[in-house]
């Protein structure tokens, strides 16, 4: 994998992911992270000040009008190679989430955030991938193309058996969907589409009570990245690839 | 059945439903059809002024500010009996439905009136339902409560093997994983809830190379409406009760 965009790296995961990718024996050659707001990221201000190879974009993904640059900017890091990997990591989580206390701002924030941003921005950054799939034939996978969704457990219907938790649930259920209509749709392409469950794990979303630490999930997951081929196309996994049922 | 509300009701499969559930041996007493333009819907005026149990109400689901007052218009007409039934037929699906031709708006609109509004009248109309559930304790179905949410085949991952469809095929897998989660939520207030795919109708939305009548479509509905129990709670079925995949 030479090239990678992961979004939402200010923190938690997408923070987790980008200390991993950097540990790894061939780490990207263009590792860009996301963040909303740069002067708030400290911590990734200070991985980039120490490796050439990490660039952090910032971007609010709430924005869609800013996508077209942010695109114009990603090309102008990777150039010819285009884009191999689209990692998004972003998402929310809003607080109340029974019925009786849920909110229309909620379900449709939580949406935008979860979901359409993903699908925008897989659109936005779609020329970029096609372009590394074409230059990379031998193969499937993150030295091709993919695009990786994070999602979650609580976005599966059959493991839905405690209810609840509406506008997160509805967001992972509708980009798991997504997942697999591009995983069709862009078969021929040479892109890779999976949709992934981190694991329960420490962060401000995942709260205190998980079982699972940042490091543990993300080096799992970026070791699953790396085996990840055709037959992952239209999958949903966990981070230790064990794959999930929608 | 004594009472129901179904949204959507000035043409397609809403009005369909009207036409049908005056046509079985006991046709509800409050048989409440919303519209958006009450003007607009001739059809459903005829219906209602030679049907005294036909009350129209007009409502913009779209503007969730409306929907207290909604609520209470609906109280205003069930009285102490409750509401047993809420249909939540009304739905939209947008033109342009391949990734390279999305926009966030469509994505958007889409999800509100496919999914947060189906999912926030519910909430509005559930002390309703409630006290429908709780004078008829004998058994489930449509003679104490339930709720109906008008799927879609395209909302299946299973079934999901052409791609595409990004705004409609998101909102409905989201409305479906809703249904699950109301149906584990309220499993104890005895509210069956079920997502229905109605068949491919001949409608605005299902386009006239459908191979159904709306009238069949709508028949085998009712009919499966009226033999509702415990079972198919949290399910998926089409028109004639065949069970679907998430």
């Amino acid at each position: 994998m030479k090239s990678i965009v992961i979004t939402g790296c200010n923190r938690g995961l997408g923070l987790g992911l980008v200390k991993q990718l950097l540990k790894i024996p061939k780490p990207p050659s263009y590792l860009i992270a996301t963040c909303r707001d740069v002067e708030k990221a400290q911590e990734l201000q200070k991985i980039r000040d120490s490796h050439s190879n990490v660039h952090i974009l910032e971007i609010d993904l709430k924005n869609f009008d800013a996508y077209k640059d942010f695109a114009a900017a990603v090309a102008n890091i990777v150039q010819d190679d285009g884009l191999n990997v689209l990692f998004n990591n972003a998402g929310t989580s809003p607080k109340f989430t029974r019925l009786n206390l849920v909110k229309v701002e909620q379900l449709l924030e939580t949406y935008i955030t979860n979901t359409a941003a993903p699908v925008m921005l897989t659109k936005a950054l779609l020329p970029l991938l096609k372009k590394a799939s074409k230059n990379n034939t031998s193969g499937y996978g993150v030295d091709r193309a993919a695009v990786i969704n994070m999602s979650s457990m609580l976005g599966s219907f059959e493991l839905n058996t405690t209810g609840g938790l509406y506008p997160y649930r509805l967001s992972k259920a509708a980009l798991n969907i997504a997942t697999k209509s591009m995983s069709i749709d862009f078969k021929d392409d040479g892109i890779i589409f999976t949709s992934l469950h981190p694991g329960w794990v420490k962060t401000d979303l995942g709260g205190s009570k998980a079982p699972m630490e940042v490091e543990e999930s993300t080096s799992s997951i970026v070791q699953l990245m790396l085996r990840l081929n055709k037959e992952h196309n239209g999958g949903f996994y966990q981070w230790d690839g064990q794959p999930m049922s929608w």
